[in-house]
């Protein structure tokens, strides 16, 4: 991550399987960061801006397969553009660092990877209507029982996404990791097993070292 | 227009500016199909099945600029795509007529020409995400200020789509008759100024002979 890559402000999102500790994490970084007097905006995906949550409750509401894998992807594209046009690019333009809880990534491993093989629709999909990378992706590197076992237990009844069984929380794991392997510049991999003040003081050591 | 394209059944589309004609000619070669013996099938964009209708009123709710050119893109290709996926891909694999009020057409024209020129982005997006043309594309042509005074005489509080001003159905015409020259062999331009009943038998003949 460079300064002219970053233009006016910096955009940081964090990603992981369910139950990896990112949105812990992205709290804490927040407070760390305004705490040096940053100006910050945590959001998350998806969803985050009004229209995007309004398309998010439209995914997310019935039945697991009322929606094809390809028809998802273009609502959670809309819900992204809309967040990333209302309030991801004006707020780095005046200069904030936006936190964001999962951003495209999370699509290239649920839509590319769990509900078929549509990785390469992924990819033209975004690089077409999306076109952004995060500055700095902090991926929350977690075993998948301990994850699932958390997630379990903070479950809503609309999060379908959340009711997936371990094994696929273990390819997902895998292919986080093989995610970061693809993008090792802005990639940060994170053992987010040890205790929450560990893991967050080693986030707070990291972005502060890439904000210098 | 031939079997080998069309597969099991057929694919028929009516496009051109609002009040041409095109919902009621629709309606006129459904009754006529039906008295010859088809299996008619009539459908309309955007919407076309209940997960499509849910996304076109998120679409044409609210106010007009409350998604962009570009988000309101996407949302009319994951209608398009699960109208296609729940209703159009299984009629037609059943050997049924499909007649479809307004299809990617539409959104060449409104998308790719009225809310800024987006037409390469929805051209690549319809590749990706689409696929699939009309077998045949029935463009009712019409004199935009006889069209314009025809829609504003029926138009509804959420349809804002319709809220256009005649310069703006001047270049739609001229743009739904360019893509008439685009792409001729599926495209058949019908002069919509004549009485009903007139322009209702030229279809059903040209219709009729399409399917011989």
């Amino acid at each position: 991550m460079t300064k002219a890559r970053r233009g006016a402000g910096t955009f940081i999102t964090f990603e992981g399987i369910d139950g990896s500790g990112k949105s812990t994490q992205l709290k804490h970084l927040a407070a760390h960061l305004r705490a040096c007097g940053h100006d910050v905006v945590e959001t998350r995906e998806p969803g985050g801006s009004p229209g995007a949550e309004e398309i998010r409750a439209l995914v997310l509401q019935g039945e697991p397969d009322r929606w094809s894998a390809e028809t998802e992807l273009l609502l959670f594209t809309a819900a992204r553009r809309d967040h990333l046009e209302r309030l991801i690019e004006p707020a780095l333009r005046a200069g904030k660092i936006v936190l964001c809880d999962r951003f495209a990534d999370s699509t290239r491993m649920y839509q590319g990877l769990s509900r078929g093989d549509l990785r390469g629709k992924v990819d033209k999909l975004h690089a077409l209507m999306i076109g952004r990378e995060p500055d700095l992706t902090l991926l929350i590197d977690m075993d998948p029982a301990t994850g699932l076992a958390r997630a379990l237990s903070r479950r809503t009844a609309d999060e379908r996404f959340e009711a997936f069984g371990e094994d696929l929380q273990v390819a997902m794991r895998a292919g986080f990791l093989d995610l970061a392997r693809e993008f090792p510049k802005r990639f940060r991999v994170i053992d987010g097993a040890r205790a929450v003040d560990v893991v967050a003081a080693e986030i707070a050591q990291l972005v502060d070292a890439e904000l210098a």
